[in-house]
């Protein structure tokens, strides 16, 4: 019997990231039911396939994985943008009903439809420079039927663009004003009503938490995490953004997928995380956003060996951001990360960061198929530059694509 | 006879940027012979037109116009980037033949196809986000023939891809080799030689330099400005962007169109640009990337009504940036620009920083049909976002193309 692969991509350099980075220069990939069914030297390819395509020379990458988005909401706030610009103060805008709160109203009042139309275009622009796996949180809805509708949405997002979603219940985002003075009672609600229910929907792949002064306490967010473990799902938290409260040694007990921001973490907490694994999901786009000066401890945390990531966090609020490589160079540029641990920041560690990295985030036989073809002379190109986009094509799961997508109707 | 227009794009909502900012709602724009014919209400449109767009009350904004990049070079410095984010200093960049001297290595040792190649989708980079004039600068070449090869190839590509291209003359943009320790001598011949003999190919719409203590004295910019004047050519200034130079009062005292950096600017320079109404070019792109700390003094500018442009700076070593999108949004959030000062920055301030502002970065009646169709709720929605590029049509001199263009032969 003659083997016979679906596709071969050949003169290609591939940035493997088996290992943390890893390369194959003047190699060839090929293609087998969606996954990967060899890679080597593009002179050495053993069998013949259906389609060959001769990339000259370009780069091969894994398909880029945004492991922290919000990307699924309603409105943006432009006009707080615009508005603190003219002088406005923060008490000015929440005086106006401003802030997360208007976002909830309006993620809210609108219909799934709507959501899916307004988030499309942010996850195309993701989709373009070769994003194939996407984390998307609830959170704007702090309802169980809002955040319902947002994970199903989150859901729909998958079925009618070419990308994978990892979904993330965050009911513990903010207090709603229903419960105003009553945060224990929301946490409850979480607990013993809205994570049960959505779980049982197969709404939510992993549970996530914001731990802060201004969100949910260390007791709270342990009891989130309690009650996620029961249901046997994983967890992962926004730990130390704003301040120290202990978060990443939280989430590490529970031997958490990752802590997210950690600007404000400690060695405790470092210590903590490369014990359990937990994976340090940074995310510059916040950082940039709101002028933040403290950076997350980088240096302390390559040293204790704690895998990084590199996300978005697109949020209306702290980060509309929806372009990955500038959150690469970001992340080099603000808080020097090296281009490689950029990259892999987007492709294995972020696998990691949401426990897919059996299946995705590396080039290696086995994988899914999900990669990214590149028109650059080395792999720092994607860190260097800012606002280029020199992806020339997307495989997801086999099935070649042109970056640009167009919009669900 | 029956007026009959070229085009009408209708129920659209006009920021018109006449005057800094202005806005027509509900309007409609027409289009005759590639200049604005008509602006009212769309209600109002008095004559047929052979076309009519529905712009679905979308926004339209002058063609974006980036006035100060370095877009025509061969070559990048990513390993650099990354050379330095592995921990090498800045001498042993320089120790290792690197810096600006490998870009102009790279630009003198490129063919003409090859700079036009390597340049072209950094412009597309820039068109796709709406612009539709370009400066593009010399300075990399830094011998007649050398820098007569980038204005041409600048050129070419007005020809060749849909834009506007405005060139300026930095044969003072650093010192070559061949001139080591005579700089005076390097200036006789930008002066006596380079400029006149480009000047006379038309190769020459301004004249720059760069005023710097690693660049060149305000003594000898000023005789690069007095050879220019015997020309007839405006001219511009990198001007106190590491330190004062007093190169601010140089380029007002020759009535330039800009000075451009400035975050060292004095009172003094403030208050010469004002009195001669040279533009202030920000440029947050460099200061992003070189991890600047001192801002420009954006509240004294704005105080002594100098106007302010945004720009790219698009250049390999200190800015690598090809979206004028992301510029405007690095002016707000890094130096407090309101989004309509970003937006002015990249319309009507950067024509006048061109000497162009009669022909665009307005839509008025007569101005070019230069302009760009974008699906945002509100103009500030462009400055706020990072990393999506809402453009949906761009217009140049009436003719409607898609944003993405393809790239030249
Ligand atoms: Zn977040
Ligand atoms: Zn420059």
């Amino acid at each position: 019997m003659t083997v016979l692969w679906d596709a071969l991509y050949t003169n290609v350099n591939l940035a493997t990231m088996v290992g943390g980075y890893g390369e194959q220069r003047d190699g060839a990939l090929a293609v087998s039911g969606g996954r990967i069914a060899w890679i080597g030297l593009h002179t050495e390819a053993s069998h013949k396939a259906r389609t060959v395509h001769d990339c000259q020379g370009q780069w091969l990458t894994p398909g880029l994985v945004d492991c922290h988005t919000h990307i699924v909401h309603a409105g943006n706030r432009s006009d707080e943008f615009e508005a603190r610009l003219n002088g406005a103060t923060y008490e000015d805008i929440a005086n106006g009903g401003g802030g997360i709160m208007s976002t909830v109203r309006a993620t809210r009042a609108a219909t799934p439809d709507e959501l899916l139309r307004q988030s499309a275009p942010r996850v195309a622009s993701l989709l373009a420079e070769g994003v194939t796996t996407l984390e998307i949180k609830s959170g704007y809805g702090l309802t169980l039927a809002a955040e319902a509708k947002m994970l199903r949405v989150a859901r729909r997002l998958a079925q009618t663009m070419p990308v994978g979603v990892a979904t993330t219940f965050l009911g513990a985002h903010a207090l709603p004003p229903e419960y105003a003075g009553r945060a224990d009672d929301y946490v409850d609600a979480v607990c013993a009503e809205m994570l049960p229910a959505l779980a049982a929907e197969g709404l939510v792949d992993a549970v996530d938490a914001f731990c802060e002064r201004i969100g949910f306490s260390n007791a709270q967010t342990e009891r989130v995490f309690a009650a996620a473990q029961a249901l046997g799902l994983p967890v992962k938290l926004h730990a130390e953004q704003l301040s120290d409260q202990r978060g990443a040694e939280l989430v590490a007990r529970f031997k958490g997928l990752s802590a997210d921001h950690l600007e404000h973490l400690t060695q405790d907490g470092i210590d903590a995380m490369a014990g359990a694994g937990t994976v340090a999901v940074l995310l510059p786009g916040a950082y940039y956003f709101l002028r933040e000066t403290v950076a997350p401890p980088v240096a302390a945390l390559r040293a204790a060996g704690v895998p990084m990531a590199v996300a978005t966090d697109c949020n209306p609020g702290t980060s509309p951001m929806t372009s990955i490589l500038l959150a690469m160079n970001m992340a080099c540029t603000l808080w020097r990360l090296t281009p490689r641990e950029a990259l892999a920041g987007c492709t294995v560690n972020a696998a990691r960061a949401l426990g897919l990295d059996g299946q995705i985030g590396t080039l290696e036989v086995g994988k899914r198929a999900d990669f990214a073809l590149w028109d650059i002379a080395r792999p720092a190109d994607l860190s260097y530059a800012i606002g280029l986009n020199p992806c020339r094509g997307v495989v997801n799961a086999g099935v070649l694509r042109h970056p640009v997508v167009s919009l669900p109707d």
